[in-house]
């Protein structure tokens, strides 16, 4: 479908390559009262990840021997470059808001072991400062910092006898741009873009979500492998940053 | 992952071999009043797919030239094995909700020529009158027809002057359900599933959306590509089911 | 008030008599999971009647020794000629739907012995698949044979000691239409009716409930009598219907 | 149905014969903003009607030459035994206030010409301050009472050339309790009330709204026959405190 | 800031001195059900006031040996000038709305011994009938009424042992409308007030609450304390009808 | 009321005396999109101020020829100690934020003047990031800053003709906490304290804002007059940073 050769690894207009990610900070504690905390930057996407661990599990939950883990995602209403009106002030959440949320959710129940969290919830909160493409898969890689500080947070307080995450887990996406494969959109891009992709990994290479959508046209099983492998590049470069950050914390 | 090669043939629970669609039936002219009307019947369960042409567009898309499409999806309370709550009851759309009819909506618009449909809404609700697995891909394959047929009313109203169809669409569930790859999830086998794939395709054989979850394991790119060459399977049965069905019609 | 003499036996514009009823079929076991289905078709009206026996009683209703009825009225969005927008979008439900599901509820509620159902709750959700006038009547008259199999299923799972239903229930509309009093409106005559009644009686000849409105001209003493008449002749022949049905089921 | 015979004489517990009306007071222009205002006191049963010209008309309804009438009906919270939440705190309008209102907006504009009354709507509060039964016909009896002030004012004013109201009208409940007909239930009575019906009559004799409601037991045609007789009696007496009132004003 | 010398003593324009109260009415017992009742009048303004006693406390409350007291206000429709919509129908309460009756709460809180009343809530409702200025404050004044009502009665049903209010307590508002300081504003005056304020008095000349707002220019300290001085002469006044009527109630 | 003396000068919990601000540090440019951005840390409390310009005024305010300002307020869920859930997922907003956010939106519009902005309004979005008390005047004291930002940029954009801020406007909390007058409460703070007043102040020393409230004690008019003074004294620090801030800005 796409013709990803002759201009293949030309500057894209913020002068990355095709397949290089933003540059990407995480700042662990940046709130004080959550039980784990971190800002994710991803060029100009900063998404805020808090864990709250609350020993209330939710009533469908209850005495089963097991823990939950729930987020929650919302951007603030001038995230965006023209201001985007509260959620709260429509008096409901909006369809994308429940989407991504339940892919951050879903993403973040794969790696605990629900058994070894004990009868307990987690629930992530995703807020979104500044949005410049990427938020969603942001807010996965972010929450799973946040999350893995609360469980270091549990275990500290004795709260818990066995590490309860089976493996990182960070988020990407991929997609072609102008008639080429592109990683880690920011909103320019995205807007522009034929194809795009969310794909969240295990720090294993196993994968746990593929999202792919034909925005404008669609694509044929050639892009999708080619996609994923690019995603595949750029989320090492993630466990990499989630690995010493967290190693350090 | 799966071990997908001893028990590869045997058959399933309800005696379909693994690749083997459920007996679809799609009934045109269910209803008398839309525009377009489909019943769809795939197995146990059952989808009301009807289209709504509607000569005045949403606000944000007046005055382009363009057309719209939009999808609404819904289950009657005793769709399900045990009663849901009404969400007009709940006075909110859960976020499930919004998700399904946020895919069905992006995938019939990859097939709609927007210029072609002029400046026109067509408005397709998907009504699960009873659910055994798969309302959402029963619903874009029968929402496909039901398109197909408001658009052959306005042709023979002389409303349009060129066909604004692209492409067949269809959409079918994949999944690996005890340790192997099987089309066609029922009720019972997705709530078993590790891993499982919404495809929608079009009659070309190009992908317009690929959502692949990991419910249970993760998975890795042999069983992506397993799956796809499934569901590519399955949806070549559905191409020839609308095609035979709209000649017909 | 109501020059009914002279053009009294004209037929109507769909060709029936005044004092004849649509065609009226009553398909049992419709859906496969609830514990009493019935779909009912007057004419062109369609509604899918099911009813949900729930062994725990709403919160008012607890520890009396006494069960409870209610009933959920909704109609799809394309069950009428232009599109209904759905109530759960708007976010609440509408007054005329309040209105209709409080006289179903209370309607069936009305036959039943609710020291011998004991303490549950049955729940009846009537939706409109398609609506031609008469929604309303055509949600109790097939409500109650909803009613009836989900009695009968409890009964079979020996979970009844004694049969609940006091005596057989359905309803009928009749009104002043171009100066005529005629049975069982359509959504043409209903839209040109003077006057328009709803009447809900047992099969032993009583009544449950009468709701006479002026929708154009006020009406008599002699109308309202003479009205009353031509119910029970329908009355009549809707329970023979329920009758047959109900002893092959 | 009804053994009315040998006791039928009896006072009630209140004192009343089963024919007699609790006290009506009117108290017009009982506030001073509105346009028409009534206070009606029936026993201790209190609405405050104030009727609201509005120059513009709902959006369905413009460019007709035709006005509307539309009615609000809502209860203080301690205009009960026991406090009722504020329907502004649950955030939605319950089930019997819509009915409620969807009554007494139908009853009034029956007596409405609309093209006398010009393309302006007229709405109608109804706001019980004390509730001891019967609100809802005592809202159309005392909303009669406001909206003939309001078109009163209107005359004035001389921004009506015709007067706009073809007839009084006027409405009151009856029902049988102990097994007797009786008229005008208070609360305790309307608790104890086999049937119920509400009754709206015109000024001329001729009925607009007959609602017959059995809460305990059937009622066969002679029972409905004797209640009607036993409304029109009282409505006379509300029709003449209505006319004098008037003439006054 | 204002220049309140010169013209300090003419009349208003409703023929009032700058320094003197709009005539005041309670009415005790306004309602029959409530156990407390007063309707309180400043002027044209009227507000109905109820105390409920619930021996059931909010949730946030229960098991700690004390009381709670809550409030709620809202304006009848046509309480103003112009009809102000039902906050039932939009199905939210507004912004003015929450500020006010969380002031008349907190208000009546103060004087409230918590551990005296027990472990009981009193709900002050207060109920606009028609605005005129001075709602909140005016609500707060017969709000205490009603609540000196509700432990009378509590105490006569020997269901206190010690009387549970502390103080009286009162409120009013003070301004400065065209360059001079005046008491108890109009509806008039206020939309005319370069500053505004609600002070919340005890019987012992305390202050529980002060808030002062410049709708138009701001205020020095002087202005402040000539308003609070005017506000003080007001409230005495207002302690005194208070005292009055309760010594006879 | 305080016995203010003997330890007036002991250091508080946190080692500031009891005259003494907390940090104050203001970032202005903080998120790239708003026309005006400041993020406001006192202490451990974070406020994020963005000002949206929107050439389009509310319905209310066309066609005047004057602009408009308004104000909302917000908390992420881990901004306080315990999680907050979110209003949007209440689907109302509750009643401290709407008190909060008139307080902001009217204390800010007390230094625009309308006639100099123009038709145009300004949306001040006050998003809490972290809390530790003082939340409502640090919004207001970097709000502020965020709307001069804001008419910065207009005005660089030639869309001013004149400056439309007729004065710096700051916001600081004083109270009485264990018996003396404290300047900036923190959270541990203001839950103990018996008064709690917020002032808000234009740069010329006049008051726009005054509120007052008795938590637990009420208060007297000597009380009154120091906390005020005590307000003054923070608030000209304040106003020193805003000027410092906005001269290099």
């Amino acid at each position: 479908m796409a013709n990803s050769s002759s201009k293949a690894d030309a500057p894209r207009k913020d002068g990355r390559l095709p397949t290089q990610l933003r540059e990407v900070r995480i700042t662990p504690h940046y709130t004080e009262w959550a039980e784990g905390s971190a800002l994710i930057e991803v060029g100009k996407t900063r998404v805020l990840c808090n864990a709250t661990v609350d020993e209330k599990l939710p009533p469908f939950r209850v005495g089963k021997g097991l823990g939950w883990l729930t987020a929650e995602y919302s951007m603030l209403p001038r995230a965006t470059h023209t201001r985007t009106p509260r959620e709260a002030v429509a008096g409901k959440i909006g369809g994308r808001t429940h989407e991504i949320q339940r892919l951050i959710g879903r993403s973040l129940r794969s790696v605990v072991d629900m058994v070894k969290l004990g009868e307990r919830q987690i629930l992530i909160d995703c807020d979104v400062l500044q949005a410049d493409g990427g938020t969603r898969t942001a807010a996965i890689t972010g929450g799973y910092v946040a999350l893995a500080l609360a469980c270091k947070s549990l275990q500290q307080k004795k709260m818990l006898t066995r590490w309860p995450l089976i493996s990182p887990l960070a988020a990407i996406s991929v997609g072609m741009v102008g008639g080429r494969h592109v990683l880690d959109l920011n909103y320019e891009e995205d807007s522009r873009a034929a194809v795009d992709f969310n794909v969240v990994m295990l720090g294993t290479g196993e994968l746990v979500e593929v999202q792919g959508t034909a925005e404008g046209n669609p694509f044929n099983r050639e892009d999708l492998n080619a996609l994923l492998d690019l995603a595949e590049k750029g989320l090492k470069e993630l466990f990499a940053i989630q690995e010493e950050l967290l190693n350090k914390a």
